[in-house]
C-alpha cells in the first residue's frame, strides 16, 4: 500500500549520505548516488528476512537465533509488528500442525503470496500464503531424503515463471546444494550439492574485530558457510546466489534450474561467476540487474554491479550491524532487516551479547525495483 | 480402454453363477442378478488394492505384507502386469526420493489420475499420477502430527468436487481417524479421531475355522482393526467407510468432510449410520448407491444396498480367498483384488502359508459404474 509507504518516509530518519567504504576495487568506481539510508521499523526482537509484496506489505521473520514467540511478523506502516500471517501460523505448530518452528527465508511473489520458509521441525515445509486473499495457498513438505541429515534450509528465491522454489541449504552431510521445488507437482530435488558454487571459501569473518565462530564454548570453531543469499531478477532468467563465506556471485539461469530432466553436469555447466561479493548474508536485486548485498564484515549495504564489480553503497558501523536479509519494494526502495547476528550466542562462541534495537531499513535503489526478489 | 476389456472378457473364465450365501438377512430379500464372475488376472504376486481409470486402464498395488519389489502395477489387457507408472517409481525410493514404499490404497480420478497411498517410509505421502499424459501430477507429503506414532494410511476416496483426499487411518496412537488432505493447499487435517464410526467393534474375525492374528508367534494377538474401507458416491456428495472389524457402514457428506472450518461436533453430528457390513477389506459404489464390499469371513463380494441391508452377491471359496481392494471400471464392472491376506505372515502368527496364484476378478455391477471410486 503506498499510503503506507509514504508514512513511512515522513517517519524515517535519513542517516548518513554515501559512504564509500575502504574496499579496494571502489577507488576505481565512479560514485554512486545518495543511497539516502532510512529506518523503516526499530524492532525489539531479532529480524531474520525481509520480503515487501507488491502492495508494498513488509513481512519480516524472526531470526531463530534469538528463539522468538512469533516467526513470522508484518510491519506495519506506522512501524509497529503483528504476527504474519495470523497468529496460529506465526507460533510453533499445534496438534494440528499448523504453524511454524524457525523461519528465515521470506519471499513475496507477483500475485502476493508470501512464501515462508521454514527450516525447523521433523520436516522442513514451505508455507505460501496469500495475503490479497488472506488464505492458505500451499503446504509444501521437504522430507529426507532431499532434505539431508545437517541440512538448513536458509534463504530462497520465487520463480513464478517456472513455477518453482529455489532454496539455498546451507547444511547436510555431503555439502550445501540448492534445493529446487516444483510447484506444480510440489516435487523437491536436491541440485548442486557440493559444487564449487554452493561451497563456502576458506576465509574467516572478522566483525569488529573479532572472528565469526560456530557453537559454544570450547566448541566454537572458525565459521564456514556456504550458500546462503539467493535472488531471482524479474525477467525470471537467472538465479544469482553464493557463499555466505564467499567471495564469488554465481548465477545460473532459472530455466536449467527448474528442468528436472536435464542431467547435474548440464546444469553446472550453465553455472557462470557473475561477480565479485564481500562475505555476506541476503541479497535481492533491482531491475537493471545491480545486486544488493549485505555486507556483514563492512558494517554495509553494498552492489555487485551488472560488469560484476562490487562496491559498497551504504556504510554505518552503528545502524548496520550484521545486516541480513534484503528485499526489492515498491518504488525504487531496497529493504533490509539489522539484527547483530555476530553477537548472538550461535555466532559468539554461546554467549549472546546482541542488545536491542535491531532495524528494518531501506536504501534507494539504483534502478527500479519488482517487489519481493 | 475398451478394447482391453473386450479382451479380457473374451479370456476370463466364468467361475460361477450367483451364490446367496448363509449370511442370514439374505434369505428375506429378493434373490440378485447373476454376478458374472470373472478372472481378469492370474497373479504371481498377492496384489493389494485396486483401481481403474476413465479409459478402462486397470491398476493395482502389491501388498506390502509380501514384500514385493515393484509397489504398484498396471495389469495389461492381456492379463501381464507392468510395473506402475513407471519402473522407477514403481520400486523402493533412492537417493532422488523418486519411489514408492508401500502402497496399498490405488484410486483414479475423473481425470485420470492415479492417486497412490505410501504408508511406508519417514514420511507417509500420497502420489498422483496422470495416465493421460504420464506425467507426475503432485506429491503430497503427510507428516506428523497429522500422521501419528503407529499411523497406517491403509486406503482413499478421491473428491475431485471439493478439491480433497480422504484417507483412512486404520493405526494412531490416539485411535483411527480420517485424513483430509486438501488438494489446493495440501494441508492435511486429522479427523473423527476415536469416534465411534472409526473403532474397530470387539468382533473375531473367522476365516476358514481360524480367527485372524496380527503379529507373531506370541506375539500374535486377535486382530481388531479400524477404519479402513472408504469411497465416494460418484456425485461426491456422500463418503462411505467403516472398520475392517465392523458391522457397521457409516457415511458423511463430502462437503462436510472437506470443510476445515468445521467444528468436529459439527462434522460428527453429519456422521450416519448407513447400513449394515460384513468384517470387510475394501469397498465401492456403483451409481445406484449400492455399496460392494469384499466379505473376507464369507469367501464373498457383498453388496449393501440403499436401504442398508446386506447381501452376499458373488461368493467362491476357493476364488475368493481374500478379496481385498474393490474399484468400479467402466462398463457396469465391479473389480476385485484377491490376496489369500489371512494367510500372510502378518495375519496369521508369523507364517505365511498364501500360496500363488493370486487373482484380480470382476463381477457385474447392479447399477452404472463411474470408474475409479
Amino acid at each position: 500500500m503506498v499510503r503506507g509507504l509514504s508514512r513511512v518516509a515522513i517517519a524515517g530518519v535519513l542517516i548518513s549520505s554515501v559512504t564509500l567504504g575502504t574496499w579496494s576495487l571502489a577507488d576505481e568506481l565512479p560514485a554512486l548516488p545518495d543511497p539516502e539510508l532510512e529506518i523503516v521499523a526499530t524492532l525489539q526482537q531479532g529480524p531474520g528476512n525481509i520480503t515487501v509484496t507488491p502492495e508494498g506489505r513488509i513481512v519480516i521473520s524472526n531470526h531463530q537465533f534469538y528463539e522468538p514467540e512469533y516467526r513470522v511478523l508484518e510491519v506495519l506502516p506506522d512501524g509497529t509488528t503483528k504476527p504474519f500471517p495470523t497468529e496460529q501460523w506465526s507460533r510453533a505448530p499445534g496438534d494440528d500442525g499448523i504453524g511454524l518452528n524457525a523461519v528465515l527465508g521470506v519471499r513475496a511473489d507477483p500475485l502476493g503470496v508470501v512464501w515462508m520458509l521454514d527450516n525447523g521441525g521433523e520436516v522442513p515445509k514451505v508455507v505460501g500464503w496469500n495475503t490479497r486473499h488472506e488464505r492458505l495457498e500451499r503446504v509444501i513438505y521437504i522430507p529426507a531424503p532431499v532434505t539431508r541429515p545437517g541440512s538448513f534450509h536458509n534463504d530462497l528465491a520465487v520463480d513464478t515463471a517456472h513455477q518453482a522454489l529455489y532454496i539455498a541449504d546451507i547444511g547436510g552431510d555431503r555439502g550445501p546444494a540448492l534445493v529446487v521445488v516444483d510447484l506444480k507437482t510440489g516435487l523437491a530435488r536436491r541440485v548442486l550439492e557440493g559444487h564449487p558454487s554452493v561451497q563456502a571459501q576458506n576465509r574467516p569473518m572478522v566483525i569488529d574485530g573479532r572472528e565469526v565462530t560456530l557453537g559454544a564454548g570450547e566448541d566454537a570453531t572458525p565459521a564456514r558457510v556456504g550458500v546462503n543469499p539467493i535472488t531471482i531478477d524479474d525477467e525470471h532468467e537467472w538465479v544469482y546466489f553464493g557463499a555466505m563465506h564467499g567471495t564469488d556471485l554465481w548465477r545460473v539461469p532459472a530455466k536449467a534450474l527448474a528442468d528436472s530432466e536435464l542431467a547435474p553436469e548440464e546444469l553446472t555447466a550453465q553455472v557462470e561467476r557473475f561477480g565479485d561479493k564481500p562475505l555476506s548474508d541476503g541479497i535481492s536485486m533491482d531491475s537493471d540487474g545491480n545486486v544488493y548485498i549485505t555486507d556483514v564484515e563492512n558494517h554495509a549495504i553494498g552492489v555487485t554491479t551488472p560488469d560484476g564489480s562490487y562496491r559498497i553503497y551504504a556504510q554505518n558501523d552503528y545502524l548496520l550491524s550484521w545486516p541480513d536479509g534484503m528485499s526489492a519494494g515498491p518504488h525504487r526502495w531496497m529493504y533490509a532487516t539489522v539484527n547483530q547476528l555476530h553477537r548472538s550466542a550461535v555466532l559468539n562462541g554461546g554467549e549472546s551479547v546482541s542488545k536491542a534495537p535491531y532495524y528494518v531499513v531501506r536504501v534507494r535503489s539504483l534502478g527500479r525495483t519488482v517487489p519481493g526478489r
